[in-house]
């Protein structure tokens, strides 16, 4: 897919007070009533508006390069550069992303999701821009939750050192996904309640009443005193000592003071970091007292705030409530999140055991090393984080963990393909990395049977294990129902094996029925734990012709690994291995997202035909 | 293995002054000696024998925990707990191991190797004894160089924010391996150089005159005056944003002056970062001249300082001078670094282009990610990073570099076994990582040709590029005579078809004639280029039965890729993959490395006799 170019509203630099406040409501109206109807993430969008129309007025894209951490804030943008039209596809198959995406749009320099590293790619970007000999600006957006990233302190203490003239904003609106934690975030607390250097408070609009930022009075002043520029801000600690001026903190919902700052910080010609204060949920009531909540949101109605989605049995509740109940027997178990409490379904176990839960914040490294030393201390440790996002646990895995052999318990929720969050969400290098680990135990349940069973027996074992799991619990009774050997049958047949990793056995059934309509009976088989391979595995297959079927990437995969230990063990081959191929899939409903990727049960089962077709 | 107990001397803690000074004499020689033998890290290890004494006289372990970060500093440790006995046998095969190792001894908590993770470990430690309810000490020891990696933010964003009463000891040589980088650095000089609260200077021994630094009528001042201790050191602004108390800077090779400021931070129950100065190579005037030379050394002359080995070819040195003469050319390329520059050979890339190569210091994470920037714009990036190193970056690599398929070029030094640096140095699971990751292109030269040849592959194409390789360049000829296919036969043969991945291929051409002693003839092919595959593989392999060697873990690495692949294409299965099995391999020659993973050529000639026994 070609990127399209680049439409803003010629008049955006025109507009006066008044307009500039019946554009930022619009925004608003179309970005809550684009996410009641699909989803998507709602409350940092609305603090981020006022702040995306203020950039796009003081610089100039692309001469000038602004690029979004994560991108939870890019819906305003989407927006303003061009994605109006199509906005109400959003997170659909085949419409706009969720988040930034260089092959939507030229606006978008990188396509994004992991947090903390806009710094970084800013960064190469200005060295790049200064090797080039190009004009312009660079500016990378980052919320203060991807300041708990240690990959942030990195970007800043390279570009300070260097002296780069990289302009970072800070968008502080005192939460990452659930509240903010670690001393960083109590530091931004203590600036923004600081009464700055010439101790003048200004009231400001909308929720910030309480928190003292630079005002209109104060700019004004400021033009005066063009040299003394850091003297009208609160006086900063930590990035100055990173090699950064500090500017703030600003009123994140007044577009003409940012906008004053922002146009002062181009002159200035070195590390910058300006601190923004906004509100998550801005504009919108039911998001602004429930921000955590309307962070990441299912369709919902306007009027109420309430969700349309009926709530769901997910995996992750079942993991906390089960450990809620072991640790209440064993009294060893302590449970780690990165800024993902709620998402993992964690928040629970703190309720239990307040004192046993450790959110480090988006510190995904910190997490598994920390989990490691709880580990090596004699506690039990359960590492909770979303399968995409414990990839930059890996190097931490290997060498904290395995190395060690310590019995850390990983559970990587939302394994397998993300659905509307797409590329950067998708958990499908997890199989791969997990299996290549010495010493590693690997279990993929299908039901809550199996997930407790796989908790169980992690939790009595003294080796590391990752027990691997999408959100939802499947609602398939012969999943449902299935037994807790480390191998199930799941479904018999006589002319061929389908051996499946993980709750895509669903697919897998639904191929049997329609092959069993053509008179082809094919067994469904599900691994449940695929490290170490249970030996019934080879009986399963018998002499039969057989198929491996998962939600991970092939390289290093179920498949793979069943393929060479086949040869190892003397059986024929696979006819085929079913996964997803040498890509990154895109957004959408899972459905589509599998039929693209030949997964899905139709394309299943016309494969297996025409490679048994001799046979049956 | 079953690690030993600790032997302290048990008069350390009595010994006066003059003993002391003796004591640390007689460390210093018997590093200096052993390292002049067996090679090691000795500048690192000279520089903390004052502050190792003083660490075993200040705290009680093992109800104290004491934990080095990386283990660039752990002789005098090992010397002082038991291992004195054993410790000519440093980094050999089966002696004891150049870094901390918990199978060696019980002093030693966790097998360490890579930068950045202590505080993160002592966090976890520290958490678990309050807990359990015990009693004790925990201190993370790192370098300076280790704050330049974003893990330790990350750490003590956690540490300070929950106020755990973590005493982290800064040991600050203003070094990593070569120079140390990023405005951390320059902070610390600053803290180094200012004067202190009370104004007061000291002159001290060693090498250090020229850093003030708290000295003795100081303590004698504190001692009064306990409550005010913050008062009499210099002011802190950065740690003390994160929630740490900073205590420093002090002599870090006077013995008494450190236990002081040690037994004081044990009273303060709220979180400490004591800042420590002490000199790299102190005590040996070669190491403390050249420093970034005897960081890690191989056997050198102790009168004179020269090293007993000659100079070997090397890949990364040749990297370096072809991208040098290609950039000449075509004026795009840029080098990243992450704190080796030497290592990996690219200092004279620098020497050439000053402006375009970023050591970004050990800072992986941030490497990647700036690498994937500046190849957005425009540049030409070659990040040149050790095998096991880039293991950090693994996210960054899916998310920045293949998901944006931006044509980042990684060269990754010490690729497979890495001999006497052991565990958590071997390039063991590159290839495993790099086949997943979509679009990458993978490449493991056998000689100087095979590798420029796919440096101007990788710059010609617009795909991320891996390039794998040893440090040094194998001196067999038929290796070095390769062509530069993707796949090449390196040795004819009739019976059975050897497919090999790197320049371990060296033991399979061994084998080829140990088998051809016993009339069997094993044919011996290279693959150059890994990923995309090429079809002359299967060519190769024609209808004999086959094998395939390589020096990495067999999950995902490249003999199940070819099991697999060769399933797909419907050609027989492999006999036998060699890899290396689900373990971490220890320290020591590679010789007796390879054998223990039955990779040597004896050991591959009996098993692919016993395989193709009934035919040959």
């Amino acid at each position: 897919m070609n990127p399209s170019g680049i439409r803003i509203p010629e008049n955006l630099k025109q507009l006066n007070t008044e307009q500039l406040e019946a554009l930022c409501a619009g925004l608003r109206e179309q970005i809550i009533a684009t996410v009641a109807e699909n989803g998507g993430h709602l409350a940092s969008n609305l603090g981020a508006v006022e702040l995306t129309v203020a950039l796009l007025r003081a610089f100039d894209i692309p001469q000038d390069q602004i690029l979004f951490d994560v991108g939870h804030q890019c819906y305003s943008w989407k927006l303003l550069t061009g994605r109006d039209a199509d906005f109400r596809t959003l997170r659909q198959y085949g419409g706009i992303s969720g988040f930034p995406n260089r092959t939507e749009s030229e606006a978008d320099l990188f396509t994004t999701g992991h947090a903390s590293n806009a710094i970084s790619l800013a960064t190469g970007l200005i060295r790049a821009r200064q090797l080039n000999g190009q004009p312009g600006h660079t500016i990378a957006v980052l919320g203060d939750g991807a300041l708990t990233g240690g990959m942030s302190y990195e970007g800043l203490n390279d570009a300070g050192n260097s002296k780069l003239p990289l302009i970072v904003i800070l968008n502080d609106n005192g939460m990452s996904i659930s509240s903010n934690v670690g001393a960083m975030s109590k530091y931004l607390t203590n600036l923004r309640l600081s009464k700055g250097w010439l101790g003048t408070k200004k009231a400001v609009s909308g929720g910030l009443k309480r928190i003292p930022v630079v005002g209109k009075a104060l700019f004004t002043f400021f033009e005066g005193f063009k040299d003394h520029i850091r003297n009208i801000f609160v006086h900063d600690k930590f990035f100055s000592s990173l090699g950064f001026r500090y500017l703030g903190p600003i009123d994140g919902h007044s577009v003409t003071d940012m906008e004053k700052v922002f146009r002062r910080a181009t002159t200035l010609n070195e590390p910058v970091l300006i601190h923004v204060v906004t509100q998550k949920g801005q504009g919108y009531a039911p998001a602004e007292d429930s921000p955590d909540v309307f962070h990441g949101i299912p369709p919902f109605y306007v009027d109420s705030g309430a969700t349309k989605e009926a709530e769901v049995p997910e995996f992750g509740k079942t993991s906390a409530q089960h450990l809620i109940s072991l640790q209440q027997a064993r009294g060893d178990i302590c449970a780690v999140t990165a800024a993902m409490k709620d998402g993992t379904g964690f928040s629970v176990f703190e309720e239990a055991f307040p004192d046993r839960l450790f959110d480090v914040g988006i510190a995904e490294e910190h997490a598994v090393s920390m989990a490691a030393g709880l580990a090596r201390g004699g506690q039990r440790p359960v590492c909770a984080i979303y399968n995409t996002f414990l990839q930059r646990g890996y190097d931490q895995m290997l060498m904290d963990v395995c190395l060690q052999k310590l019995p850390v318990l990983f559970l990587l929720d939302r394994t397998g393909l993300s659905g509307p969050d797409g590329a950067s969400h998708h958990g499908i290098f997890g199989l791969s990395y997990l299996m290549t680990m010495p010493g590693m135990t690997v279990y993929c349940p299908l039901n809550t049977r199996q997930l407790t069973a796989a908790l169980d027996d992690a939790l009595s074992s003294k080796n590391p294990t990752a027990v691997c799991y999408p959100r939802k619990i499947p609602q398939e009774s012969v999943l449902l129902d299935a037994d807790t050997q480390p191998c199930v049958q799941l479904h018999e047949g006589t002319d061929a094996v389908l051996l499946c990793a993980g709750v895509i056995a669903e697919e897998g059934l639904k191929a049997a029925e329609l092959l069993a309509q053509e008179g082809i009976s094919l067994a469904v088989t599900a691994v449940i734990r695929l490290k170490p391979l249970d030996s019934g595995v080879w009986h399963a297959i018998g002499t039969q012709p057989w198929f491996t079927l998962e939600e991970n990437v092939r390289s290093g995969g179920f498949g793979e690994m069943l393929s060479a230990e086949a040869a190892r063990a003397g059986i024929t081959p696979p006819n085929a291995c079913f996964a997803l191929s040498d890509t990154f899939p895109a957004h959408g409903d899972r459905k589509n997202l599998l039929k693209d990727a030949g997964l899905d049960a139709a394309s299943l089962a016309s494969t297996i035909k025409r490679s048994i077709g001799g046979r049956s």
